[in-house]
């Protein structure tokens, strides 16, 4: 870590300081300049506050050197982590497709989504249970009985299941749920990561909205402090300026994420931008850039034709994109 | 609410499209272009699932006419709401300084704030107890004992108190809090929301980091469709590329939201900026474009003389600060 | 277009704007709700001037429904443009890649670069000779002498050469230049772009660091609506609250930009994140997303061994790459 | 300047790197860590490249401890800069209200407007000539013949003038403008910004949409290291991802550019927000923040009655602005 001092420090300010730094078992260097006095901070230096030291008036800025997070840090863990989802592997080399309806509606329509998108290739099937809305007029989710559903689901088929957890008193409902989601708007819901860190499921973990990889890896460190490290990581596209998509899919985040820690990285292209269209080309990049999975909405209607286009994929859709990507994956792994 | 449907849907799909709206009750008006056809949509549009709409392959774009926020919209409830927190008013003209340090740490901390900040003007304490922190290796507050060190303090000084929660099932340690503050980080998370729209506390929601205003009234929706319109708004920053700040506050968020909600309006400086020295002219800056309430964190830590200059004022710089804002206040009103 | 009145529209006011509007010679459909008049305008509205109309007082908002850029729209050119750069064609299902040295420095640095990122497939040379620098106390590039050596290297190696103009009143210097790079801040700079409009070389236009497609493809209009159409597109990514990557690459804008527009994609990976270790996986990314070429920067700098891990890569890294985004175009195309 | 090692580095890399910083004269000091060796560098770091520093294949990470931008830099010119505008003091304590219409239109337009804001309290006559416009299609200015008009304004009225340089050609049109201003969109066309400093001009910059302090700063050390010191700041609002504001206005850029700089800053509240009715507000706050002046745009136009609430206000309302800011100032200043 390195604070640097301001300009016009006194020399007992400065003392002040390092005796303090000191007296927390840190070895202290100092480069004195015209204009600034420059301390590097070596040893465990993960247990300052650098809001507090940040705050102090003597300082002009502080940088950490090394990452605040230790759990999910490559640094102290060189080898990938494979998150095995029922004998699924993700990670490591291992890749795998979760593809399904974004709420779960019925039970015909959990169970044929789930047997055709089984048959296209996808390993893991997603469904809402829980819907985290924008607005309290639109529809929440079937809850409990969606996650009945999806047990259906993944009894008929022996497909593991995800889904998304919004409050941690609904835990138990989860017992057999292989993966247990995350949302975006709750990655810093702290309190939700530090309960989930102390159970054993395998964490599904969405980058939120505006939170930088740092954030995302420091909430990965709430659950993982908790002793579970069963833990996937999951890029689904940022809040920018533009506007033709929903949100901008970060794929650099990627490899990004690959070179500051060891856990697993799924894309989801169909919340990223928000157009179906768009979800095979995003896809195909995501295995591109070197994904150890995608999540993608895959939704069957018959009785509603006029949701043919919609941001979920038709299954003939899905067939089209796994087939796709598993090109790109040949292509990329060979 | 506007329909573009795109060029190429056939005379069936729209004619099943506009016989969908009607049987939702809506009177359906059709223009003709060469590339589009425009539908308009009278009536109660609230209840119309836009993504579900923008999500038909034959539609090219949606936008809603009317916002999709009622209770807290301006335009079925003209007049101000004012929010009474035992006898201090906010909104409607009336303007309160909320003050106090970020974290309560022990009993002659909290005391000796509240009584320095009630001397120089404020009339709400502020202190947290749960603090939600990036870091699971950061302080996370005293928790319940916080809450019991702020009714002290509301004991001994007669101001009425405002903490933050972040998680439901700490609500009963809220009794006799006035004001339960919802966290930045919160304003999405929707079973919060809905579950302290079942009480009737005041409740100050924060603007996440990435909400545009929509998604903020959007939230209170979730509060006040519950029952409780007790609800107070704050603008603490946005996220932006500029580093500088910690944040990028927003004040043009002021008049805008009092245009879209009758509901209060405050701004908290300190987390915007995270620069106790833009605190002044933040505050001044908020006081002028309408603001009916500040938040402003005070800390008072002898032992530590290093502090000082931290993002929270001291209490001779909070004296300051809460007399200049009372001049531009009489500025503004007179 | 649509533009939707507020509330408390006079009839006196609604008519003179219907007039004004059919004076234009615009069909207008009005639909009356409770809250809200929409109007509908069928006709030619590219001419409306939108900043004007969203201006008046008793307007609530205004919603274009066709694109206000017409040169570049798909919509009225439903084929692939293709650019024929010497031979070399960009866009319809040709991919090209771009490669070469941030700034050309000396004859043998460039003459050496261009032989070997040709034995690894690239097709055109890319070289800096004015180069725009945050800094004035920068390093900003050979200029003239630097375009001189640039064509020595088309000489030697028949490679076509791209390079980036600053200033209009340079123009004359890049007359064997095969195709005249706008840069990222000059994408706005529409009197250059006017002047680029009036010659009939080809022009590659960058996305700038906070603009919309909408605006990338208003400023091709410039362009286009002088009467040269040689535009290719460039995404290189965009400014986001994200501090590890220098920029945000949008990869999205590739099939978003096929979609709205017939011009050609081109991605620049190393731009965009500014670290050369995720130029690979961004290279191989943007070439499964769809892009029509690629421009990447590669170094040879023996003299200074610390400069062997830039944002450039060597040319042995870039051999690496070339073959790899070969391998994924295959996989893409076939 | 602090350069943090890789791990990794070698005993040959790092020796050969701290003979590289030594022969630019440079005093380095060395912390070895366990997993990093930080380098701080004590000297003239400005002439540092930091690009080429950070492309080091064995650097992890550079932080330029003294900022790059000389000339504007409040740590080498301690006092506030005075800008002299015909007898109109801009900054040090002075403040001045610049208002006009957007666009010049014709004789009796600017005329009668110079002297309707005149009689209000504006001291200086703002008027675009030259128009940057998204769309090629869209009105571009009345150019030379819009400086005429303006001149004749300022014969008449005694107003000094300010109006935007597009095109560095167009220099001579500006003899007799006061202050040049140069447009968000060109705040990084350094050619132009190169030859203003070689002028003695006033000239006012715009912050660009996507630009930050230390960028906007860096583009008035081009001017200023052309010898032209006379430069006034614009703050005119940040392209974020909020909708309902055209732009979003960072008034904390005020106080945060007076701490990095002497040079004044003005605030242009009409472009930041689009709104003519959030004009008042953000003009009352920015004066509030400490802004050196304010830019407002003022359109009176009797013959187009639709035009009454443009994002310009009318004379009537920019009277009542004026009044309300001068009180504003007055509670700040006292």
């Amino acid at each position: 870590m390195i604070a640097v001092l301001k300009q016009d420090t006194s020399i007992q300010q400065r003392d002040s300081l390092i005796n303090w730094f000191q007296s927390m078992g840190l070895e202290v260097h100092i480069s004195e300049g015209d204009f600034h006095t420059i301390i590097g901070l070596i040893g465990d230096t993960s247990k300052v506050d650098i809001g507090l030291l940040e705050s102090l008036s003597i300082i002009e800025s502080v940088k950490r050197i090394s990452e605040p997070f230790k759990n999910a840090n490559r640094k102290f863990h060189a080898e990938d982590s494979i998150i095995d989802v029922n004998g699924n592997k993700i990670g490591g080399g291992h890749f795998q497709i979760i593809a399904g309806p974004c709420s779960v509606e019925n039970h015909d329509q959990i169970i044929e989504i789930a047997q055709r998108v089984k048959a296209s290739g996808a390993t893991i099937l997603r469904g809402g249970a829980f819907k985290p809305r924008t607005s309290p007029y639109d529809f929440q989710g079937l809850k409990a009985d969606g996650i009945e559903l999806l047990l259906e689901a993944k009894k008929l088929t022996g497909m593991p299941i995800i889904s998304e957890i919004m409050n941690i008193k609904d835990l138990e409902l989860f017992e057999e749920v292989d993966i247990i989601q995350v949302g975006a708007r709750n990655m810093q819901n702290f309190d939700l990561l530090k309960e989930l860190g102390r159970t054993k499921k395998n964490i599904l973990i969405k980058r939120g909205l505006a939170n930088n990889l740092k954030e995302l890896l420091m909430s990965t460190e709430y659950i993982m402090a908790g002793g579970n490290e069963n833990v996937i990581l999951c890029e689904r596209g940022i809040r920018t300026f533009e506007t033709y998509t929903r949100n901008t899919l970060d794929l650099s985040a990627v490899p990004m994420l690959h070179e500051l820690s060891h856990l697993p990285v799924v894309v989801d292209p169909s919340h990223a931008t928000g157009l179906s269209r768009l979800v095979e080309p995003m896809a195909m990049a995501a295995a591109a850039a070197g994904a150890d999975g995608l999540m993608i909405e895959v939704h069957n209607n018959p009785e509603k034709a006029l949701c043919d286009g919609a941001q979920s994929l038709t299954p003939d859709q899905f067939d089209s994109v796994a087939k796709k990507v598993m090109k790109v994956r040949e292509a990329v792994t060979l």
